[in-house]
Order: C-alpha cells, then structure tokens, then sequence
C-alpha cells in the first residue's frame, strides 16, 4: 500500500492522530509517524510511541488501531494537542473516528513492539490498512506554520516534563518562534499561536 | 490572477527567486514573497525585499522581472543559497528562466517601491503575469525540513553580517536545528544539512 502519496514520507512524519475508546468515543492528538526507510519502499516500516497515560495509547490498547490525518492546518494542531476537538470536527472512514478537514487518511493496524524501560512510554509498529486522498496542492514553505509547530512541541513537552531548569531556555525559543510567526505567518499561523500562547500561561 | 493555488500563500513564502540580466544569465537565490492580504483575495499586495549588492537585485534591476519558483526541495534551497545552480537545473518559462524541479512558477513584474535608507536593501512591488502548477500533492509536516530552512537562514545572514556577539547564539541555534534534522528529516532533508555544515564551516 503506497502512502507516500498520501503524505506519509522519510523521517518523522508529524500528524494528527485520531483513535478511539473501546465504547467508540474518538480522540484526537498531535502525534509523529515513524517512516524506517528501506531501499524498496514498498518495505518501509512504520513505527509510533506512544506516552504512558495518553489517551491515545489506552485508545490503541483497546482497539489496536489509528488513524493518520495529514493536515498543515496549524489551528488544529494546537487545538488538537491541548483540548478535545468538538464532534462535529470528525467523519468516519471504514468506520473509524477522522478529521474532516485533513488533506489525507491512513487508518493503520497497531502492533505492539517494545515498551521503554526508561520512560514507560510504548513503541507500535503500524500497517497501513486504507488510505484516502481528499486533497493535493501545491504551497511554498511557511517559516511561521513551522514555527508554530515547534512552539506546541514545546509547549506540550514542558507540561508533561515540569522541568524547572529548562523554563528559560524554553521561554527565550518559545519569544524566537512567535517573532518568527509574527514576521511570516498567515492569519491562520496567527491564530494558533494566540491559541497557544493563552494555554502556556495557565 | 489566482496565485494562491500556485501556493503563494498568507505571510511570507519562502521561494526560490529566478532571475535573469540583460544578457541572459539565469540566478537563483532563496527569497521570501511576502503577501499582504485583503479581504477580497484578488485585491492581495505582493512584495520582495531584496539585499544590496545581491545579483538577484541587479538582475530585477536589469529587467524588472523575477520568478518564483515554489518548491520544498531542502537541497534545492541550500544550494541556491551558497552556489551558482547548473545551467541544466533551469528550465524556460514564457523565455524566462525557472527551476525544472518546482512545484509550481509564478513569473511577477516587479516595480520599484522603496529603498530603505538604514539597511539600502530595496523593497519591490510584485504583479503576477503568468503562472503554471506543475506538480500537487499532499505531505505531512515535517520537522527535519522546516529545520533546514531555519538554518540555512541563519547561515546566510551570517555571512552578511558578520555579527561577532551573535555568534554563539547563532552556533546553539544551529546545534538544535541539525539536532531535528537528524531526528526528524528524510534523506534529503539530511543532504542538504550536509551541505550546510560544509559551508558554515568555511
């Protein structure tokens, strides 16, 4: 199954993952996709961790299954990584919770395959078992969609690691990213980094 | 002229700007569009500031004409940045040259704007004449790459200014950014980092 296509490339790919509970409830978290490159690419290998106490991992548990969302919608991400997304935000493909507005769908098995000893977080490697399409485009490179992004890493990292040392390094990159989507970013990029920068200050 | 599809977008969009002088000798240099949007999409501002002393600026200079060709390529870009590209990676737009590789190409007419009096930079207003799409698709965001690009910028503003108190700042920031690259890029997203060592180092 070729989901390169679709949007799934070297490295790690980073998306929204949308899952759901045993009693179907669907969830939805920024999360990256692992692409282990072989020569043929028919034989790549696909690969995802998972935090201890996440909700998308207790949603694999129960289901072994996820969906990938390709979208570079900035907004969504940010939301996606601090709140539940409202219902009406997701669809159903082969029965399975997605996001509406993503550009591409890649519904995987999950298969579990290590836990780390260190973190307790959990490693599934993933098959891809359908994939769809919705929309292609062509857009030039955005330093403040990047940059958003890079500052909801951070932002996430430091709620779960509550690590003092860090803060001000982490505070000088997180004014670094804003000036940059300020600089270059769309009224979208805008958005999510007011979004962001509220949820940092609780 | 519609050239959102052509994925010149909100903010700034980070191009490869083709230009050619009087005689006929293609350049390429990476450049941001920067887009100031209204309301009515068809009413949108389009501008490019570009550096004294740059052939980029002597080119429009020589025929008020540029074009930007929108590609994700990493090497592409960290090549255009430090080296003449091969005559063989030019192609003709409406005789005009462009990248073979791009995405899409948008030829603009530029006009004079404003000089600015600090920096001497000039800044150029841009008016679309003619635009191709050659290639769409989907891609999930991808750490590695918009990394590359942070630090080719800084790498290049570097060799323009110099800036001795700056230095270790800049030296950190590359650190991090080679460090996603490494995590999170493609093979080409790795090249292309590569590259950009080799020229930082000289």
């Amino acid at each position: 199954m070729h989901i390169k296509e679709a949007g799934i490339g070297e490295g790690i790919s980073e998306v929204i993952v949308t899952t759901k509970s045993a009693s179907g409830e669907p969830n939805a978290a920024p999360i990256g996709i692992i692409t282990i490159t072989n020569e043929d690419e028919n034989e790549n290998k696909y690969f995802v961790k998972l935090y201890k106490g996440s909700k998308t991992l207790s949603n694999v548990q129960e289901t072994n299954k996820l969906a990938a969302n390709v979208t570079d919608d900035t907004v969504l991400f940010v939301k996606a990584a601090f709140e539940p997304l409202a219902e009406s935000q997701f669809s159903l493909f082969y029965g399975f919770p997605v996001l509406k507005e993503a550009n591409s769908w890649i519904l995987f098995d999950c298969a579990f395959s290590e836990k780390k000893a260190e973190s307790g977080n959990f490693l599934f490697q993933l098959t891809p078992i359908a994939v769809k399409t919705n929309r292609k485009e062509v857009k030039a490179i955005n330093r403040g969609l990047n940059a958003v992004i890079e500052a909801a890493i951070i932002a996430t990292r430091y709620a779960i690691m509550e690590n003092e040392q860090d803060r001000a390094e982490r505070e000088k990159l997180m004014a670094l990213y804003a000036r940059i989507v300020e600089k270059c970013g769309g009224r979208r990029e805008k958005e999510a980094l007011e979004i962001l920068q509220e949820k940092n200050k609780l």
